[in-house]
């Protein structure tokens, strides 16, 4: 995958090598990864000159400084800075470790992988391609892989989403005997991007999936309604 | 669904209505709900008595004094207790919102539905029955619907596990280049309970889903390497 590559035909040869034929209702799922290639999200280490701060906090925690500091660079805010972790606020509004900087599956040891600057544009492009191609309605899920706080291992998450609603909203409804539910709203992208996940693995470089069956409802949100503002959030 | 049911063969009724034949590699995930009415978790809220902090908490949030008071009886810490949320640390270890207490899609208005005592151990029995009956090589979830910081919605997670790991772990493998990977280990069992979700939804009481074609690892960990020490936790 390089630069100003054809990713939504690259997913369409994939299909038709796995004899997938895209249908109505089918949600493709990219990984980051491919999606922040095929758009040039990758940066070069070499004359990044790292900040004090970013010098010391890569000191401290066995990393190297210019990796450190293209992480504070795309962060608009540090959440956690502590015992060798680096938790932040994106400019998306995403809080993941190290601004979701990533520098595994590079071909050049010294590059990083940027998240892309708008998932939700990444995912409205691919999927006016993929549907402009195929003729079908599709919804698109760019995912990426987060820690999430109080339990261990990550879980695929969605960063961008086109074609669905990102919440199954029950808020208000009742169970069938007519009590309120407590749980108010399913966050139906994220599951679909771990569902994704189950396929994709991490090593095998599979980067594009096919959710097929859920009866998603449509809907140009994005991922906006998963992001809950600094201002909610209790662990912030 | 009443205590003492036989689940694991209601499972299978299921099952066959739905014509699928269990095969090796199944994951049967259940949700928390049935599998705690079929062990008869629900207690009644007649002759409860509050505490004062309870009453308290109840008034300000605007909920029922006797239902606050089970769940800090099931809490083993209050993590959070602020803006209506209350975020608790169950003695099963979970971090989750009212201890996994739940007043939705229950037959009497004046009881509520604990979480199961012993998750793991419900798991294992529901696979223990499920892999005589079928002869087949199965493993065994139960999920719950859990918020999370950071992000909006809820999600389904592995609350308890049987005959698979929870885990898929790459800590130390490296990518096809030979450059060690960030991630260090999915959470493959939360995944697979995400999964689950979007065929059981919510309000359509459907308490079981059948997960086919994942490879998973064959373990018995359980729950516990999904659930991170207080000692690691930023967030807690």
């Amino acid at each position: 995958m390089r630069p100003g590559d054809d990713l939504a035909s690259l997913a369409l040869d994939g299909c038709e090598g796995e004899r997938i034929a895209p249908s109505d209702g089918d949600v493709f799922a990219f990984t980051q990864k491919v999606v922040s290639k095929s758009e040039g999200r990758i940066v070069s280490l070499a004359g990044v000159a790292p900040s004090a701060l970013a010098s010391r906090f890569a000191e401290e925690s066995g990393r190297d400084p210019r990796l450190v500091e293209i992480v504070l660079r795309e962060a608009r805010r540090v959440v956690r800075m502590d015992r060798s972790v680096l938790i932040t606020e994106t400019r998306h509004g995403f809080v993941c470790a190290n601004s979701g900087v990533d520098a595994s599956n590079l071909e050049d040891e010294d590059t990083v992988c940027l998240l892309p600057e708008d998932p939700d544009g990444s995912a409205g492009k691919l999927r006016g391609a993929l549907m402009e191609r195929t003729g079908k309605k599709l919804a698109v899920i760019v995912t990426d892989t987060f820690g999430r706080p109080w339990r261990e291992g990550q879980v695929n998450v969605a960063i961008g989403i086109a074609g669905m609603a990102a919440l199954d909203d029950h808020r208000g409804l009742a169970d069938p005997r007519g009590r309120k539910l407590l749980v108010s709203a399913i966050a139906v992208a994220d599951e679909i991007a771990s569902a994704a996940e189950l396929v994709m693995g991490k090593l095998g470089r599979v980067p594009v999936a096919v959710v097929r069956g859920y009866p998603f409802e449509a809907g140009g949100g994005g991922i906006g309604p998963l992001l809950r503002s600094p201002e909610k959030d209790l662990f912030r």
